[in-house]
Formats: C-alpha cells, structure tokens, sequence
C-alpha cells in the first residue's frame, strides 16, 4: 500500500465500493456510533436471529410443546447445523456436529484421542495457548493420574518434540492473542509421521479463514460459535472427527443423545457409529436456533474471498497505525504477514488497558488480554475498509490526545 | 375421595375455585384445544420468556455486543440463577449453579465423588434409572478403567448394597417412569453411615416437590431445567454442591470458568473455592435467559403447597382412571401412596404408545415410555383439576371407542 492511500480516507471508501462483499453487511444489526472490532470476542447479532429465536419459543415451543423435537426436528438440528459449518472448514456434512462448549468438547476430543492412542500418554500443547484449552488438558491429566503427561513446547521447538510418546498435539490453529496461525497441515502431518494425531482448536478461524481440513489431513478438531459464526453469547461449539475416526473414537461423556437408539431407554450404553457420538446431554435448542442463523449468514460466501478480505483489513490496519500512531509505543503484536495471522491483529502497549477503555468509550470496541495486549477483531463479514480508517483515526486521537490517562479508564483489580 | 365427586365435572370445578394456586396458570401459553401432561418432559412456555430472551438478543447482544458480560451482568448469571434455585431445593443460594447438561454435570460430580473417596471404587444405582444417568456412569467406567465398577442393585437391595467399598450412590430421586421417590434421607444416611456419598439427580423432583436438600443432609445433587423449571427445549441444567464439600470436589471438566481468576489468561489451572467450581466453558446466555424466566414463575410459591397440589391431581387423576376407564387393561405403575409419588402418574397398557398417540391426536399431550408406559404428568403450577377430569374423559372415549387402533397410531421404528 502507497502512502498515498494512506493519507486520506478516500483511498478507503474506493476499497469499500469494489469490495464484492459489502452488502452483506446488511446481515447484521450493527449499533449506531460503534465500529465493532471485536467480533472473535463475540460475533454481531445477524437481523434474522432475533424473529428465528422468536419463532422457536413462541411457536414451537409455545404451541408445539414437547411435539417440536419430532415436528420441528428438534432432534436433528445439532446434526443439521454441523452440516452447515462443514463447508466452511473443509469438513464433509457428517463428520460435524454442534455441541456443548468448546471446552467440554476438547475434554471429549482428547480423552478420546488417549483411547486410540493407548499407548502413548503425552499430550503436546504450547505454552500460553487459550487458557481454558490449557485448563482442560491439566484437568484430563488430573483425572487419569500417571495415564497421562502434558508436554508444553514453544512454537520453535513444539515439531520436533513430536514423537513415539505423543498421543496428541492440541493446538489453537490462530491464536488468540497474537492471531499466529500454526501452519496446520505441517504440524499434522508430522503428528502423523510419528503416529500421534492432532486436535486442532478453530476457535479463531472457523468463519474467517478458508479452511479445507480434508485437504490438511485433520483427524480432530473443534471450534466456537460464538466469534466469527455470529451464534451469540455462549453458543454451542462444533466438534469436528474425521470419518475414519468416528467409529474408533470414544466420547468419555456418553451421555443418552449420543446412543445409537436414545428412545429405547434401555440400561446399556451402545454408541452410534456416525459423528452424533460427540453429543452427551439433551440440546439446548435456543442456543442453537440463534447459532444456525449466525451460521447462515454464511451462506453463498466464497470462503477464500472472506478471508482475502481479512487479510487486507488487516494489512490496512498494521500499516495505517504504522504510519499514523508512529508517535506511540504502540508495538505491533502479530504476523505482519498476512499469510501467518488470523483475521485480528494486536498491538501491545504498556497502557493496554487503558487505551482500550478509552476507545470503547469512544464507540471503538476492540478487545484488551492481560497484560499488555490490544486485540483488534476484523470480521470480513461486516467490517468495512473505512471502519478500518476510522478506528483507527480514534486510536490516533486517544493516543495523541492523552485521555486515556483519565482515572477513569484505569485498569480495576481482576474479579474473582 | 367419594364415588360422589367422582361422578361429575363439577367437584372439580370447586376445587379449581378453591386452588389458592390457581392464579399462577396465567403467567403461561397455553395451547388452546390443549391439556398438556407433560411438563415434567418440557415445561410450558412462561408468557414472560419470549420478550425476555428477545431483550437479551436486540438490546444486550445486538446494542451492547460483547461489554454486556459485563454491562448486563451476564457472567453472573450462572450463579445467579444458581441462588433463585436454591430456596426451589432447600439449599442455601451459593450452594447451587447452573451450568451444562444434566448429564454433564453428572459426569462432574460422580468424578468429584471418586476424587473425595479415593480408597473406593464402587458406584451404586439402580437398574432402570434414567438412561443418560447409567450411560454416564458407565462412560466414567469406561474412561478411568479399573478406578471404577459400577454396580446396579434394585430398591429392595440398595440400601443394604450400600458398604465399606461404596464411593457414591447414584440414584434419581423421583424415577421417570414410575414417580417412584427414593427415601432420600434414608438412603443419605445410610450412604454416610458407610462413609459413601451421594448424588441425587432432582430432574423430576426440582420445581414440583417441596425439597430440603439440608434437611436430607444432601452432599451432591444436580437436575434438568426444561421440565419442572420451564426453562425451555434443552435449557441448562443445575448443580448442587453442599458448602462443606466446595473446597474439596475437583471437577474433571476445567474449563476457564471455574478458574479464581479467569480474566488474568494464566497458563495454570487454580480453582476457585467457591460453586463457580462447577462452571466450565462460557455460559450460554439465551439459554440461561430462558431458564431465568422460567424459574422466576415460582417467585413466591409455597413448595409445600404446590407439592400438595400435585398430589391431589396425582390422587385424582389415579381415582378418575379407575373409577371410569375400569374397563380397560390399565394397570396403574406409579406408588398410590402420593407421599411415595413425584407429581405423574403412570399406567401401563400394552397398547399403550398407541392408545397416547390417540390420546395427543385429541389435545391431551402425555408421554410414552417404552415398552408400555402411559406418562401423565401434573404440573401443580399451570394445571387444573378440571383439566384432570377432561384428560380422563378423553382418554376413556379413546379407549371405550377402540378409535387408537387406527394404523395411523402404530408404532413406529425406533430412530437411530
């Protein structure tokens, strides 16, 4: 990019106009005097989720009552939303499902990786992946005892520490601070060369990045609802398992919706062969009516163009701070190749927290993660070359201005 | 009851007169053309659900995007939920929250137990106890090997099977099928005086019996949102924790909720002391909302008497079948006796999924559980004793006219 088009908004509005996908911004209710730039905190509300949650209680549930699992295929809705996401990481219809958290689902996913992998007992991850993908693998460890080892390697060092001991490499495919992609197909296949398999936490891509697990060899992976698939708080997650694996894979929460035969009611658990396995518990229909309407917001969607766009908000981003915050300590905290970075882009400063609150205060909602680092969320889906521009003009003034300096923008202790 | 006020509607029109409950039908939708006896499978819709969770979506979502966590309190909301549930129970308001699914939250506190008696490895329940209940007590079997043996003793033997080996016993209190109660301070007692524990799962028990969890002396319990709460299709689940076993019960699943600290992203697991423990993944908020809405129907009920209610529907109910459906195979399944009884009925009939399939067909919606159980269930908040009468008289047209032999009612295969 020239510093031409940097120096004016113009350059931005020219980019808006070409952008093939502008209009579906339209989606989303996006609130007057805010630029969003958080939606891998959690996603914007689409326009058609509130009458499609609506729908469901007043009429299916209202009116329908316990008949809507039948006459509404209650039943088949976390079957039929997993085959709605599989397009857009690269899955087949039936290997996903929707179910759960995310963190449930990892606990599943790797207690079931251990049991295909009986021999093995280390569990690789990296040092200062999502806490709570950390928090569930300390938890599996604590659970099954001496069964189990979990390694933590940086990112230098995390391939070549695969080897014959290692059951699985649990990673997050973006991360979620620095927005650092492992190169995904790499770390699998060498996972595979060593006979170990890789479970891979697409919390930050499922919905941004094109993403073709088939072509990547996954055997496992799993993802948020509520980031770029627009689900709303605490939307169940997805849980991805390669065919291949379905019928060896062992859910340790063998709960009665993952039975081949659910209303026979008998005393004996017999899992189903097919991907419904991963769900335990009834499901909780809300939550998945408003996923399934953040989930087609997607639909026609060129998955290799929305991430090409996220590339370039990004890239706008890094270069405008770049070249209009360069008075600041403003660092920048992610890939500068795009290549490399998810679809945020962070920045560290010792004042984090403080600028962060300045600019929410400011309609510029990003995202602070302790203890120095601003998280700048750019959803392809329905941002828009020009937030970019303007967000960023914000942060210029914060920063120049000094406001964020005022008491009330200082950081509070942390709740417990 | 007299044969006289068993021969008409009209003593059951003095008795709604007379319910000082009846007031409370009008907080719900009800279906016109419709009696609806199965609440305790999902709960009617509160009237004040739908514009409660559509606030939640349009103004706290959609307006206030990811700050209302903090803004509208949604990080509290598990617990806050957990501490309206609590006087439901009996149990004090930090002793309870609301997290998951009943069977996940099973699978939690039957880890728990195990970790709080290390030397034992038994766990007891009874054949035919809710399948997801068995099938999740086999899943922990099945996952932590020879740490476990699940035994199944029958009711005549339970209580003696209780031993010196016994980690926990694992029953539900009111049995879904039959209503038959456990004598849950009994068995407690009987489970410490063997130094055991146990987990009573209220699914058919919280929002419709007068519990006192500290009066049983209760260690762990947990139960299902969706049927006596009115939480809605799938709503979260509840879990129990007595105070005293807080600091000690680790559960397997844990996730960044439970964590003291979840906002500092540190690497380390650390537990907080308190039930947020029980917490794992983000809380689903459209869920919860629903389930808020559903609970704040018994805002000022006496348990005591809406358990009384559902008693004397139960005793009507039983008395109108035998006294004007005599003619039929019915056989009563559930204890006559309603201090032995949860608030349904059940009949057995070997006709009996056709006979309710006609019955659902004429608005009076029950359950069917295999292989020949006619479920009735009698939600003392939004049921008449009118509505008791009407369900009878409907179900002995069905029968006197043969009309559930139509094709159209027959069994169909089970789904897979």
């Amino acid at each position: 990019m020239t510093d031409n088009r940097l120096a004016s908004r113009d350059s931005f509005v020219e980019r808006d106009a070409a952008d093939p996908l502008a209009s579906r911004r339209d989606g989303f209710h996006l609130p007057g005097g805010v630029i969003y730039l958080d939606g891998n905190s959690l996603g914007a509300l689409p326009k058609r989720t509130a009458a499609r949650v609506g729908a469901m209680i007043e009429h299916e549930w209202g009116e329908g009552l316990v008949r809507s699992w039948n006459t509404h295929d209650w039943i088949g809705a976390p079957a039929r939303l997993g085959a709605k996401i599989a397009p857009l990481i690269g899955a087949a219809p039936d290997e996903v499902i929707v179910a759960d958290s995310t963190s449930v689902n990892l606990f599943k996913l790797v207690c079931g990786a251990l049991g295909l992998r009986p021999d093995r007992r280390v569990i690789l991850s990296e040092p200062g992946n999502f806490p709570t993908d950390l928090y569930v693998l300390q938890g599996v460890g604590a659970l099954l005892g001496g069964r189990v080892e979990l390694r933590l390697r940086s990112r230098d060092e995390l391939a070549d520490a695969i080897d014959e001991q290692t059951a699985a490499v649990v990673l997050t495919h973006v991360h979620y601070k620095t927005a650092e992609r492992w190169p995904m197909a790499e770390i699998t296949a060498r996972a595979h060369q060593r006979g170990a398999l890789a479970v891979w936490d697409l919390s930050h891509t499922a919905g941004a990045l094109a993403l073709d697990l088939h072509a990547v060899g996954a055997d496992l992976a799993l993802g948020c609802g509520y980031k770029y698939l627009n689900g709303g708080p605490g939307a169940p997650s997805f849980v991805y398992v390669a065919k291949r694996w379905q019928e060896a894979l062992v859910s340790p929460l063998s709960g009665w919706m993952g039975h081949a035969a659910p209303f026979d009611f008998v005393d004996d658990f017999e899992p189903t062969a097919s991907i419904r396995r991963q769900l335990c518990g009834t499901p909780g229909m809300l939550g998945l009516a408003a996923l399934e309407a953040g989930i087609d917001t997607f639909a026609g969607v060129d998955m290799v163009a929305l991430e090409a766009k996220g590339m370039a908000l990004g890239d706008a981003f890094i270069a405008l701070v770049e070249a209009r915050c360069g008075f600041s300590e403003l660092m920048l905290a992610s890939p500068r190749d795009a290549a490399r970075r998810g679809s945020h882009v962070s920045f560290r400063h010792p004042d984090g927290y403080a600028i962060m609150q300045a600019l929410i205060a400011r309609g510029v909602i990003g995202d602070f993660r302790a203890p120095d680092t601003l998280r700048f969320g750019l959803t392809p889906l329905y941002l828009r070359f020009t937030d970019v521009w303007d967000a960023v003009e914000t942060l210029r003034d914060v920063l120049a201005s000094g406001e964020y300096r005022d008491p009330r923008f200082a950081r509070r202790a942390a709740v417990t």
